[in-house]
């Protein structure tokens, strides 16, 4: 049992817009147990919508189709359906009410495109009872045909609200799918398969997917199994084995990201937060203020992008600054503690670093970074190398930053680490 | 003449991942003057992708064809070629020696699915004749046909050093389409159409796209016609009236952003930045320091989260806090007051508000947002509602404030506006 989705519209062919209702479409298939075996995407040429919903209706056991529905000339699809179909477009009543109605409420006058709207394959069933948005189901057909709207909205909440539980209806026999995401931080991808190597030989039910996402890897477990609770227990050991495996390295679950889980940490801990920024120029802070709640722990950021910024504000001694450079260990370390000097906040982090392009010397290569961190349990100080361009290298630095926040709470061995420990 | 693209694999079809290739290969198709009037998206199995390489060579012009090239088992793509076309794989030569000479480099010996990899359909010219990466043309099909890499960064390089140059060799005549993007910042896509009505009537070979990417919105002019000169010349024009009627709301063209913008304005007159942001939380400068040279103009972004830090760093009268709170006039004005006091930047802009989602009153409903921008031609301070989640307030918030420092630097009106002027 495989299904297909036709994407309809020319903004999709030029490349103007990215399929993403075809990934969002996929992917919520997926959870429910149904799979995609194609995906077409034509133009608004009526013509071949017409022949892609033939041949979808051929070869698939279900068919959704987006897009194309809309007011203007351009929109074509229901003319194409009612041509695949053999069947007449006829005016259905609940459409035309919905329609006049939302019109009268504007006083507006009926338009020959909006009347369009109300004119569906015969035989088809409107989706949406009570707002104009057009999407139908044509449940009579040699194979069901879902049409929705391009609007990811409305395509999203008609496929929530409608699709899945017909289909769940029409094919109640189905292997279950069920997936889990892990976030995983500071190991590379080749990495990961070398540390799960095995897993799969040892779940025949599970698949392991990987999907880097800089400067993180999201690692997809996903089980075939007969039933839900059979599925889900193997999710379960599985992804216990995987925690096993990769350690601390596994973050997150889901939609989880590093910025909410330390701000989790942070408030369930009652830490406060200050930071000293220089190369992430105010990543870090737009990263942790990006949670809802964050005013509840996090204090300020300092950035101190300039020399003189880093002097006035943080205390850094000029002499480091000549001396050492404003990229070095010393300073790091004097803003951290300039910081702490500063901010109530229970814990400091600072980080200055070259994100290049230009700029780089034999000593101080463009990515080299310094991480400093203190708090009640400790400080740590250490320089990185990171690779990549001007953004990547302050992604990379913000997400390590954020990643030592999370060990200096949970890891008890975070504060015996660090390759230069001045203090 | 119109190509079909047919991208292969699993991950496309489970919704893991948003097709941006076939995104990408349509919009550079199209700035070459090629359409796109199919995209099949299949799973990795033979079977259908040697049915959409059947369909596709039928059907279309020219086609080509991503994943499935790789060492794995379910790289399948060239069995499925060499079905469709009825010809053999045969070893490739060149292929051969450039993966073992790859391997010796790295000490490691063949192995079964990399020789694989070797193996072309009969006639195939292997594209990359210096690294291992995996792509190939065959030009003397019915159809010429090129099978490209599904890494994005591999397929981008041969879609533009191999496929396009090699495309305009086999089809010298085509109709030209230029096309053009207007970056467009504080008119919303209703707003914009209203003001461009009749534009697409007064230049009949233009059409004009929306393309809103909030908070800005982009606007694509894409004009057909017989020679280059010819659509080059209309769409200057058009793009002359678009601006004639948008005025300064269009800040850039093509991938210009307001941050890049902004920076080379203030690199452009000499002037050096400081910030002091609340509600962005760092994120306006965090966009400023993602452009390369912006150490040159930016001195340093205050981020005074806390009341304390307001207080502390730039000196906020604590009665201020307590009569008006830290979302209002007064303290967006005694912030910028306290920066240009504190910093010897030659701009100084402050951003208080509330970005939600809970702590809103009646008086300063979530959205409020204060800016304040002080320099040598004057000051200007206004509220602001705006509406959305958390990271849109900020957002908003964040490009507001870029383009306050666009016009505060080449808007002589600038300094007349702004609702509440205190100074």
């Amino acid at each position: 049992m495989h299904g297909e989705l036709i994407t309809v519209g020319n903004e999709l062919l030029s490349g103007l817009v990215v399929n993403s209702n075809a990934a969002h479409i996929a992917h919520h298939l997926g959870l429910s147990g149904f799979l995609l075996r194609w995906v077409t995407v034509v133009g608004d040429r009526e013509e071949d919508i017409t022949t892609a919903l033939v041949r979808g209706m051929e070869r698939a056991s279900f068919v959704l189709v987006t897009g194309g529905l809309g007011p203007t000339d351009d929109d074509r699809t229901s003319e194409a359906a009612a041509r695949a179909l053999g069947r007449p477009l006829r005016r259905d009543a609940l459409s035309w009410d919905i329609l006049t109605g939302h019109l009268k409420k504007r006083k507006m006058s009926m338009k020959p495109g909006i009347a369009k709207m109300a004119d569906l394959p015969e035989g088809a069933q409107r989706i949406d009872h009570i707002l104009p948005r057009a999407g139908y189901y044509i449940g009579d057909a040699a194979k069901p045909l879902f049409f929705l709207p391009g609007v990811p909205e409305e395509m999203a909440d008609m496929l929530r609200e409608f699709v899945l539980p017909t289909l769940k209806e029409r094919f109640p026999e189905r292997m279950t799918v069920r997936y889990r995401i892990l976030r995983v931080f500071g190991l590379m991808e080749s990495e990961i398969g070398q540390r799960l190597a095995g897993l799969e030989a040892e779940y025949p039910e599970l698949s392991l997917g990987y999907l880097p996402r800089f400067p993180e890897n999201r690692l997809t477990l996903t089980v075939h199994a007969s039933t839900v609770d059979v599925a889900d227990a193997i999710l379960e050991k599985a992804s216990q084995s995987v925690v096993g495996k990769l350690g601390l390295h596994v973050y997150g679950v889901e939609d989880d990201t590093l910025e909410t889980v330390v701000g989790a940490l942070l408030q369930e801990r009652g830490y406060t937060l200050a930071l000293a920024e220089s190369c992430t120029g105010g990543l870090i802070a737009n990263l942790i203020t990006n949670v809802s709640g964050s005013s509840a722990y996090f204090d300020r950021s300092m950035v101190t992008y300039s020399a003189a910024a880093k002097i006035h504000h943080l205390f850094v001694p000029t002499e480091l600054v000549s001396r050492y450079g404003v990229v070095s260990a010393e300073v790091a370390e004097a803003m951290v503690r300039g910081l702490q000097r500063e901010s109530e906040a229970t814990i400091a982090l600072a980080v200055t670093g070259l994100a290049g392009p230009s700029g780089g010397t034999p000593q101080t290569p463009i990515g080299t970074v310094f991480l400093a961190l203190i708090c009640d349990k400790g400080f740590r100080l250490e320089r990185f190398q990171l690779s990549g361009d001007r953004q990547r290298i302050k992604l990379a630095a913000a997400y390590i930053a954020l990643d030592w926040l999370r060990r200096a709470i949970i890891d008890d061995s975070f504060f015996n680490g660090g390759q230069h420990r001045n203090a």
